[in-house]
């Protein structure tokens, strides 16, 4: 089944005690779209300006991602430079240039309005709206944001969260969000919004997934990052968590909860390929063998217990038939 | 088996977003008895002041905990006091009053000497080398620290490492004795002084066990923490999150690195409950089998795959057998 994403193509230029990169390629729709191509054909939505290096184009088309959704129109394409500390937390942006970006209008093929499986990357919510309001009968729609929006466009960002199937924001964004410093008690009021499931990206800390369910084993699903003894460049990590999820669900179809808990799973691995290298670098020779040899190994760093999960029966009803 | 613990014994003045408390039960043996009295017999090392109230001591005797290496001597108990801010996290120390702990000379009654399970809670690293030379043939050894020794005394807290069979320290203090800012290449520094494990307490985010092993899977062991909507004091968290590994692992006598996960389970859970109210109130009316409860809700909010875990046989080998 294929996936629709739309969202920021950039070039950027980034600092980690790694070392330095410029105008290499990056944005949430090209982390996404190339990381979710491991699992199933991706539309990509996005715009660049004339300067976007033809070797990206065709790395692209090379993962067989469609990109007749990627206008290419007079100017720049968006910028971004940021620099990481010591501890590869929050990156400091030292240059935001929207260029392009500034006045995308993201209008979909015809064919592209019938894809089952959309995810709405980090842009501005009035846009996110714009496109769910084209999608026809999906089986999916999910989107990310940032605490940018959460300020100066709260109305159409609770609109668009009320209106998909899944929400995926960081640990900050949520508490930031709801006001509530308890992340665990903040997750409800994104909830209670209306979408069947929550996704809280917590970097090396792994995620948690929150779905509608009467017993806290069967709402919440807690789990580590994978551990990394190094890690070059976290930019990426957020959207190719997100592709990794997205990509399991569209291609397995699987939209239990115990398939949503597999798709976080993949999502964090994905993202732990991601920060082995600069841009999308560690991706470009990735297979999908790759991430299944990994998880193997994060289930046996996860696995406690050979009993039975007392309950785990109740993982097995779709996110779909369970209304807040 | 029993469990003997040394360590500070307090009386605590906190202030936390949901409350003040004055002159409450606290201190790190505190704590560690209380919640370990739970899986076994505990034998208690410490000093109070004469001011030290009596419903104290009944409360740890209703517990059955062995209080002959308790001294009580002239002059006044430590104290602590600390606030901590909206987020739960460090608490800013406000005032400390060593007291009577300020001259902690700990002696162990004749038959302490021969405790199978040994935890040295966080005192100078001097004065846990003091008592390891007293202990007899142990079957786990174990100490907590904090950054204060790291810089201190260093060479002492390296060689009580090198000794014990297990060291639990916090995320920070990991990154800040290895001085390397990943905490998984952090860890490696502390298991080559020559410990069989290291548990690395992440607060909300769970924790990490660290043995000698081949594969990544095998090696490494994460788990989150149990979600809690509201958290009332973190105070004694990794007290009592010491005494649920701890207890744990006495109560069953299962060293192997599938137990130790287990025990780490136990901590994580332990530890939920202590921060659900202030000093150890929260433990006062818990039961084992409420923990037991808490831990098959934790073992179905972390499943996410029914099928078999490839090399779990391996999580079946003895900690003791492993030597780095």
């Amino acid at each position: 089944m294929s996936i629709l994403v739309v969202g920021s193509v950039a070039v950027d230029n980034i600092e980690t005690p790694a070392g330095s990169r410029s105008r290499i390629l990056g944005g949430a729709c090209t982390y996404f779209a190339t990381a979710a191509s491991l699992y199933a054909q991706v539309r990509m939505v996005g715009v660049v300006g004339q300067d976007f290096p033809q070797e990206h184009v065709r790395f692209l088309q090379g993962r067989n991602i469609d990109l007749r959704g990627l206008q290419v129109v007079e100017g720049e394409t968006f910028s971004w430079s940021g620099r990481y500390g010591d501890d590869l937390g929050d990156a400091e942006t030292l240059d935001t240039r929207l260029n392009v970006f500034a006045d995308f209008q993201p209008t979909l093929p015809e064919d592209y309005r019938r894809t089952p499986y959309v995810f709405l990357a980090n842009i501005d919510p009035d846009l996110q709206l714009h496109v769910l309001s084209q999608i026809e009968s999906p089986r999916l729609t999910a989107l990310d944001s940032m605490n940018f929006w959460m300020g100066s466009k709260r109305e159409a960002l609770t609109r668009a969260m009320s209106l998909v199937d899944v929400v995926l924001l960081n640990e900050a964004e949520v508490i930031q969000y709801a006001g509530e410093p308890n992340l665990i008690a903040a997750t409800q009021a994104i909830l209670d919004l209306g979408p069947k499931a929550l996704v809280v990206k917590r970097g090396r800390y792994g995620a948690l997934l929150v779905t509608h369910g009467e017993s806290i084993g069967e709402r919440f699903f807690l789990t580590p990052a994978y551990p990394l003894a190094r890690v070059v460049d976290p930019t990426g990590a957020g959207d190719t968590f997100a592709a990794g999820f997205m990509g399991y669900l569209a291609q397995t179809g699987d939209l239990t909860v115990g398939g949503l808990r597999r798709a976080v799973v993949h999502g964090t691995l994905v993202a732990s390929f991601t920060v082995q290298d600069f841009s999308i670098d560690a991706l470009r020779n990735l297979a999908l063998a790759d991430v299944v040899t990994r998880y193997d190994d994060f289930h046996l760093l996860t696995h406690y217990d050979d009993g039975p999960c007392p309950g785990q029966e109740r993982l097995q009803r779709s996110i779909m038939d369970n209304q807040p």
